[in-house]
């Protein structure tokens, strides 16, 4: 075991404080990963604060992970003792079930173990449960650290680790590529990457955001089309347009008036977890045959793909780096959407 | 023009009696069909009651048709005087544009041409409205006329025209095959004939039912496996357990049980049209990356197929002939559910 400084919420309630915690000693397969930086996830923000219920405390958020091995276990053959490297949203899965042995980690049957808030043994984490991120080092079995590859900062490359697979997904598995229309619902943290992807993919996009005030953003990042959706008359003027949405807003949206933009056959993948259920009309799916469907992050050798695709088209995350005593106010300007696109975390200053 | 004896509604309230109505001088591309049976679909019912809205009168349903080729315009080269052949629900569509090119005619961006119940100019039919198959003779032009195989008889053919391409088209799109587990929610007309569908495809069959009452009959068309949803506990038993759920009920159903029941990239495909939105939460899509998707019958091409496919695996309709006086009564059974499965009228009764 070796302690290690993070930094954690004690309750619900509580703001972020410097604690130690624990780290298990490096196992055969383990990899000792230095970070140095973690991006801000609005997922970090629902479970430090509880807000979806199940959360353990002390809660140390954190699963866009980025940083260097500082050590490897005897049995490591992936990564070495310098390599840049990340971590996504998970640890570990149980490799056996048929989503796993698909390299579909994320859709584990026995429920893949997250990067932080998932109740583990106390030899995988000491304390029963997993602590993400926000900390200096972090101790994780090798077939769940990625690589890196030179070329992309390790600040703007955290962020693809959860915003970037979750985005990279769907845009992969509903065939983003020349010839077809993407729209991407939200230029926040994840839309914006949703919009360099896609555009970097080949495919045609459109943001269509609740207001233009990030118009000039968005057609940099590659979209050729840009509309607020407070202006109805767009809903008409883009129906059944769309071969591919990607709706990345929690809000929640009528997501019906958002389908009849699909054309035929094609699909709006939610990405965010709206409180309410969608209400859909059988006949706007039969009509043209659409589909609405949800997508969860992406597997392990997703990720590395994305990670690669990344840094061979030039795409980071568009972030504002902070130290760690800002985290709370981070956190209060996230839920505000006030922030382009996403915080990432300077580890050094923790 | 012609004069044809039919069956119509005088008006929404009105039973059906005994008309004459006109048909079109036969063009170069017309089949003139001597219709010997015509299937009875919900949706006949819907429309001459006007529960859909838009119905014009007199309103001669029908669109699962079979019959013989009486004669053909001077450039028909499809069809031949004696050719078994069948009408379903479409008789034109554009021909220009993306769906029609693509062989998928029933979402012709212009609107396809209904057989019953569409606005057409005088010269396509007299009198404005196109007019179905409960009578004794159709023109239809030769790209919308089907072969129907010997070895099929025309009576048990004829919902193949509508029922059993609205099951057919989804089975195949999203690919009901050997290692696949297919559920049906629902054993009416529809539900019979995707048994016996999804089962010569070679897919694992399960009919989802309000109760066991057809349970035999379910067996005996290919189904392995058949549940009550009257029992709850086999929602939990079936969790995450079906590739594809081919949901052939109307009525309003508590979709997101029934979205549980689909494992990773499994599609649940709703033909029926329920009142209310279908009301799904968004976790539970992307719990496995699930889909909630809809359809509406099938292109000619492919209606094509399937009556080859049915006719060599040996496929009909499980039917009850009726007369053409008979359809009033028959109507009321079919609302009640009381038909197994598709009742069929022998048009020499009119």
């Amino acid at each position: 075991m070796s302690s290690v400084a993070a930094y954690a919420m004690a309750g619900p309630d509580a703001g972020f404080e410097k604690v130690t915690i624990e780290r298990r000693a490096l196992g055969p397969h383990d990899v000792l990963i230095d970070i140095a930086y973690a991006g801000i996830c609005h997922s970090d923000i629902h479970t430090a604060r509880n807000e979806w219920g199940g959360a353990g405390y002390p809660c140390v958020p954190g699963h866009e992970i980025a940083g260097t091995v500082a050590a490897v276990g005897s049995a490591v053959r992936r990564h070495q003792v310098g390599d840049r490297v990340g971590v996504g949203c998970m640890v570990d899965s149980c490799g056996v079930c048929e989503p796993c042995l698909q390299e579909e980690e994320q859709y584990c049957l026995r429920g893949a173990v997250m990067t932080y808030n998932s109740r583990v043994a106390e030899e995988v984490q000491p304390g029963g449960h997993t602590l993400g991120g926000y900390a200096t080092q972090i101790v994780v079995t090798e077939n769940f650290v990625l690589g890196i590859p030179e070329g992309i900062d390790l600040s703007v490359a955290a962020p693809l680790l959860c915003a970037g697979i979750t985005v990279y997904s769907p845009l992969r598995h509903w065939g983003a590529r020349p010839g077809k229309r993407v729209a991407v619902i939200g230029m926040g943290g994840l839309g914006h990457m949703a919009v360099k992807i896609a555009a970097a993919l080949g495919a045609e996009v459109t943001v269509l955001s609740h207001s233009l005030s990030k118009q000039e953003d968005g057609k940099r990042f590659g979209a050729q089309h840009y509309y607020a959706t407070s202006d109805k008359q767009i809903f008409r003027e883009l129906r059944s347009h769309f071969d591919l949405i990607i709706n990345t807003v929690s809000a929640d949206l009528p997501i019906d008036d958002y389908m009849k933009l699909l054309r035929l056959d094609g699909t709006l993948v939610v990405l965010g977890l709206p409180e309410q259920p969608l209400a859909v009309q059988p006949k706007v799916l039969a009509g043209r045959r659409r589909s609405l469907s949800g997508s969860m992050i992406g597997g392990i050798a997703q990720t590395q793909e994305m990670l690669d695709f990344c840094a061979a088209h030039g795409i980071g995350a568009e972030i504002e780096v902070i130290s760690a005593d800002e985290i709370d106010g981070a956190y209060e300007r996230v839920v505000a959407s006030d922030v382009r696109y996403r915080f990432v975390i300077d580890t050094a200053t923790i």
